[in-house]
């Protein structure tokens, strides 16, 4: 079913180091950072209008999460998609909370305009961004991955795009190829900010992977699926866990993303 | 004396899993989520005037700390204040550093104006805001926990709200009914916006127990107490107390919190 | 060589417990604040144009990094950087990405016309900073160090400051003096933002010892040197690594430093 094994994704990313530019929110800023650096990435925050059009064209992937959003950021974020769609660079939006605020649901409907690559989000913002009834009540998921998987697809088709929700169950599909994915750990929910670091993650990897964007994402999701299982078996808490999980990611090897995908624990729909 | 054990506030918070709308400095953002999350509470950050008073309105509670203070956040700040005041919605005000510049004390002035549900600051931070000889110098606390009990008392009355001065030793107050605390460890001001993450926590509690804003903060306190003395028989130094304190709350239970009380560390003035 | 012992650099620092006004990027505050506490000073992160003259006057130094610039914070830090220097206070400057885009190489220059102590930076911005041909595409170093002292040692001597250049190996001038430091670990740029929070140490170290700014720069790169390697050698990882350095920079001695010194792992050039 994969192209290529899952792991060569992995080694793509490593051997790249991609710079990915991220506006992302004052809260993940740090631990995507980190999450990156870790796992092979090379990370960037920048988010000035005057200098983010003259950086996202340097970038190998532009990453967008509008968690603490406001106005001059915003108009940074416009800038810098559009900077992405016009030169070819492959862009993440991550709509954090989309459902909650009329002020998110404005931007995101001027982001999508600029054809992302790819987005990430939990069931609740996937439903709220496809114009389905909104149940999310902030940053958390509370609608089930399995729910918003027909709005995954709907969004991918309309925006020619791949769309992955995560949750407990991991759901991506570019319209027409969808994959399930178990893994992770029950204490990821109790880190903030996992699932804004993992799309950046999928920005650098589909940076290094720029011709198989579902399967590069594919690949970052199966990264943090394999490495939370791994850290979670160690952590007394969700202070170690965020610990355990970095250290996890460098320690992966193309190999262990490989076997998950010949273990089927990555199953087509 | 405590109407309930204060276990029960703890069942509380995470039975309810509190929204708590916090407008925080940058530094502590994303260790605030973090302590929410360990201990049982949903965190949010969000500042844009656009959409604030949205937010606040659908939220537990609301969390002000004016660490890294800006024009535009004031008047975020200003906006959801006014919200929660509104609205009857619980909030907390972290007045850091308050006596430092006058553009805190403005800010600080304008947001009592709405009535906040809690102030907790250090012993420095409490004096300078009821008026007294402010000896802040920055974010640390250089005034001592018992010099700082009588503006504590006199702010509660004034504003009719609770007053909670930490340190290393905790006092809490109404105006009428008063508590001290014991416990913590001498790691926790060698880590940085604790006492910021606190004020979020206590906001959480409140949140999950409307009806006894005192019990319920100190309630919060106690879950830093414990957790901070657990923690510390762990830790190496400042890194291993971070990632060891997050654990521990993860652990707490009710019945830690109810011993606490039966075993007298907290005590009536 | 030394006019004294590098340890008693620490134990100053540790005596005074400088507060230190940081500037400093969004990706930094945290971590930047945690490393300081950690070793020994006070950290303080405000950048209000309202506020930043008053509380820059009451610090014991002020550092600057420009790693998340926007307008109005670079409008701060001039107003920072000039009241330092009416005031003698002081100051380090952080060039992050100096190289990347106009709008950083813009203010860079701004703030140098108010003569920073200390300049501290990875090999490509020290190059960038001194108008040699730019290597940098973002924020990681591509150039190495030994590349980079020409330029060190021209900007030091231009603008009659100390300049830093760290990476894996340390080098640092005043103009006259050289030194080279080696040390650390692999694992350090794998962790985000450890040399913007080693350049806010660099400011707390030369508060506590205005009189020796070269060698109180050198014993804070010292610092991060010896505690880099103590942590690698119990790290699993990245998230291992950064808990151990906080305990380490926490439990090193003036002696630790001392030491380093008189085996001349300090080499002048």
């Amino acid at each position: 079913m994969l192209s290529r094994p899952l792991g060569d994704y992995l080694s793509a990313l490593r051997d790249a180091t991609p710079l990915v530019h991220c506006i992302t929110n004052y809260v993940a800023m740090n631990s995507t950072a980190n999450l990156l650096l870790a796992t092979g990435a090379s990370p960037a925050m920048l988010h000035a209008q005057e200098e983010v059009a003259e950086f996202t064209a340097i970038s190998g992937a532009l990453s967008i999460n509008i968690g603490t959003l406001s106005a001059h950021w915003a108009d940074a974020m416009l800038i810098a998609a559009r900077t992405a769609q016009e030169q070819h660079i492959p862009w993440v939006l991550d709509p954090v909370a989309v459902g909650a605020t009329a002020f998110r649901q404005q931007l995101c409907s001027a982001l999508l305009v600029h054809q992302p690559s790819v987005i990430r989000g939990n069931a609740s913002e996937i439903q709220a961004l496809n114009g389905l009834a909104g149940q999310g009540r902030g940053v958390d998921a509370t609608a089930s991955t399995h729910e918003a998987a027909a709005a995954a697809i709907s969004l991918a088709q309309q925006y020619r795009c791949v769309v992955a929700v995560t949750g407990e169950e991991d759901f991506i599909t570019n319209g027409t190829d969808h994959y399930r994915l178990k893994g992770g750990h029950p204490l990821m929910p109790r880190v903030t900010t996992l699932g804004c670091g993992l799309s950046a993650l999928v920005a650098g990897f589909v940076a290094a992977n720029r011709t198989q964007p579902l399967e590069a994402s594919l690949a970052a999701l199966a990264c943090f699926s394999i490495a939370g299982s791994r850290a979670g078996q160690q952590a007394q808490g969700p202070g170690s866990f965020q610990v355990a999980l970095l250290d996890a990611l460098y320690q992966l090897t193309p190999e262990d993303l490989s076997t998950i995908a010949q273990m089927e624990a990555v199953h087509a729909v």
